[in-house]
C-alpha cells in the first residue's frame, strides 16, 4: 500500500515516515495489514537538505494543497492510507486569515473528497489540535465532550476539519480519524510560527548552548507531549478499529500538564553537566494573548483506552531529544 | 439602509421581511437606527405566486448562492445587514451531500466574504439549528455550553457556520450574530425535505382538513418554537448590543419541549368545534433515524437575558397560525 503524508517534510511528518518506514506495513482497506511500498511526503516547499533517515520507498511531492487536482493526483491508488498534517500554525494564522482558510479549510476539503474519490474508504487521520479548545465556556480541563470554543483562526480551522472527518466517516466516504495534539515537544531545528513554539524553544536552544527569551512567564501552563508519543500514537489511532471510535472520531492525545518553570527544571536535571545557554523571560503580548485562549489541561482516557502512549515524566522526553539530535 | 435576506422568499424569511417592514429601521453599521430603503430577498429560485404583504422596498433576487461574485453583488452597499437563512434543509442534506456542503458551506463563505468587504464590519445574522447537537455525547438537555456533535451534514454545516461566524467577529471582519434555532411551527404551505416538517404538518395538515401521516411516533419529544417569536428573535439579535453577545456570537433560542401526543392535545384544544383531518402514526425509518438524533430539550439563559421571546405554550403557537393563515 502507499501512504501519503501532507505537511510531510515537516518535523512530525518526517519521524512518522521513519516510523512506518520501521514497522515496514499498516492495515490497508482491506482490513488486512499491508505491506508499505510508497511514501509521499506531500509538501508546500522543498526542504532546504535531504531528509535523512529515509529511503527510496519514499517521494518528496511539492504542491499546492488548495489546488484540488493536485491534491487528487496525489491519492493516486485504492490501496493507501493518507495522514494530513499539513496546516497553517496558530500564530501564522492569525497573521493571515486569508491563508489559514486557503491551506486549512480549502486544502482540508481537497484531501477528504481525493480520500473520498478512492474504493474502499481508505483511512485518513488529521492532526487537530486543543486549540479547538478555548474562550469563557473552558473549563479548567478539556477532554472529549468539551465544547469546541477556539479563539484563533487555526483553531477554528482544526474544529472545523474534525466536523467534516466525522461526517465523511459517518457518510462512509473513508474512514477518518483525527489526533487531538497538545503541544509537542521537543522539536528541533530554529523556531517557527506556531505561538507554542517557545515550549520547544525552552529546551532546544539552551541544550544547543544558545539563549532562550522566553515570550510568555514562568507559571504559564501548557500541556505537553514528547514527539516518540505523537508519532506512535498517530500510528495507533490509524491502526485502530473503528468501531471502537464510536460516532465521534476525533481522540484528545496525551499529555503531561506543565509549567514553564518545571519545563527548565527537568531540562536542569536531565542536562546534568551541560553547559546550558541562558534562558530570560521577555513576554511578548502577541504570543501572551494566544497562548492565554488555550486549554492548560487534557483529560484522554479514549486515548488511554486506545493504547495512545505519553512519556512518564518531562525528563523522559527532554532524554529523547538529547538521544535522538545531541548524542546520535 | 438595506437588508439582504437569503433564503428570502421561504416562509421565515417573507415573515423577517415583513416585521422589518412594519418596524421601518435597524441598527445600522453607524450603531445608530436607520430607516430600511431596500430589502433583498435572494434566493435560489422564483416564488411560485407574488409574495403578498411586502411593498416596493422589497425587490426579489434570484441566483446561486454558492457563485461568489453574485453574492458580492448583492451586498452592494457600506450600510447594510444580511440575515443568512438560505439553507439545505436535514433530511435534504442527508440525500445529497455534495448540495449541501455547495450550498451551506460554500455559500455560507460567500456570504461572510461579501459582508466582510464592506466597510464598518456590517451585522450579519446566521440562522444555525440545535441539529449542531447530537451523538453519544448528548446531554439531557442541550445549551449555550454544550458541545457540538453533529449527527446530519445539515448540522455539520450548521457548526461550520457558527464557528466561522464566531471567527470573523473576533477579527473585526463582520458583526456576526448566530441564531441556534430550535423547529419552527407552524409552517404553513406544503412539507418540506426537512426531517422536522411534520412538526407543522401534524398541526396545518388536520387544520385544513386534510390527513395526517406522522412519521415518528407518538412520544417523540421536539423543541419547539412559534414563527412569530423566531421571527422577533432574529430582529432581537441583530439588535442585540455586541458587547452582551461575549465570545460566542451563537445564541440557542428558547423552545418548548413537547410530545407529538402534547401537540395533538394543543391542536384539539384550540381547534374547538373546527373539524380536523385524521392524524395517523406511519413511522418511516429514515425520518425517525435523523429525528433520534436530535436534542429534545435546550437551555437558553442568554436568550432570555437578551430578549428573545417564546409562546406561553402550544396553544398560543396553534392560535397565531390560525389567526394568521386561517381567520386571515
Amino acid at each position: 500500500m502507499k501512504v501519503v503524508i501532507t505537511g510531510g517534510t515537516g518535523f512530525i511528518g518526517r519521524m512518522l515516515a521513519r516510523a512506518i518506514l520501521d514497522r515496514g506495513a499498516l492495515t490497508g482497506p482491506s482490513g488486512a495489514q499491508e505491506e508499505v511500498d510508497a511514501i509521499a511526503l506531500f509538501d508546500a516547499v522543498a526542504p532546504p537538505a535531504p531528509l535523512a533517515g529515509l529511503d527510496d520507498r519514499v517521494e518528496i511531492v511539492i504542491g499546492d494543497i488548495s489546488d484540488r487536482d493536485r491534491v487528487a493526483g496525489l491519492v493516486d491508488r485504492d490501496d493507501i492510507s493518507v495522514f494530513h498534517l499539513a496546516s497553517v500554525v496558530s500564530g501564522g494564522g492569525e497573521k493571515d486569515f486569508d491563508l489559514a482558510i486557503r491551506v486549512n479549510l480549502t486544502g482540508g476539503l481537497n484531501v477528504l473528497e481525493a480520500v473520498r474519490a478512492r474504493a474502499g474508504a481508505p483511512r485518513l487521520v488529521f492532526a487537530s489540535s486543543i486549540a479547538v479548545f478555548g474562550g469563557s465556556v473552558m473549563p479548567a480541563v478539556v477532554g472529549d465532550t468539551t465544547k469546541q470554543a477556539p479563539q484563533t483562526t487555526y483553531g477554528v480551522t482544526k474544529s472545523i476539519g474534525e466536523l467534516l472527518i466525522n461526517d465523511y466517516s459517518r457518510k462512509g466516504f473513508i474512514d477518518g480519524r483525527a489526533a487531538r495534539l497538545p503541544t509537542i515537544v521537543i522539536r528541533p531545528g530554529r523556531p517557527n510560527a506556531a505561538a507554542s513554539s517557545f515550549a520547544s524553544g525552552v529546551f532546544r536552544e539552551p541544550l544547543n548552548g544558545e539563549p532562550c527569551a522566553l515570550p510568555v512567564k514562568l507559571d504559564t501552563v501548557m500541556p505537553l507531549l514528547g514527539y516518540r508519543s505523537a508519532v506512535a500514537g498517530f500510528i495507533a489511532l490509524h491502526e485502530a478499529d473503528a468501531g471502537a471510535l464510536g460516532d465521534d472520531r476525533t481522540i484528545n492525545f496525551p499529555s503531561h500538564a506543565a509549567t514553564v518553570e518545571q519545563m527548565i527544571a527537568a531540562l536542569r536535571r536531565v542536562a546534568g553537566n551541560r553547559r546550558l545557554g541562558a534562558i530570560t523571560v521577555e513576554p511578548d503580548p502577541g504570543i501572551e494573548a494566544i497562548v492565554a485562549t488555550w486549554a492548560t489541561e487534557t483529560e484522554f482516557a479514549r486515548a488511554t483506552a486506545l493504547g495512545l502512549p505519553r512519556e512518564a515524566n518531562l525528563d523522559e522526553i527532554v532524554e529523547a531529544y538529547i538521544e535522538d539530535f545531541l548524542d546520535g
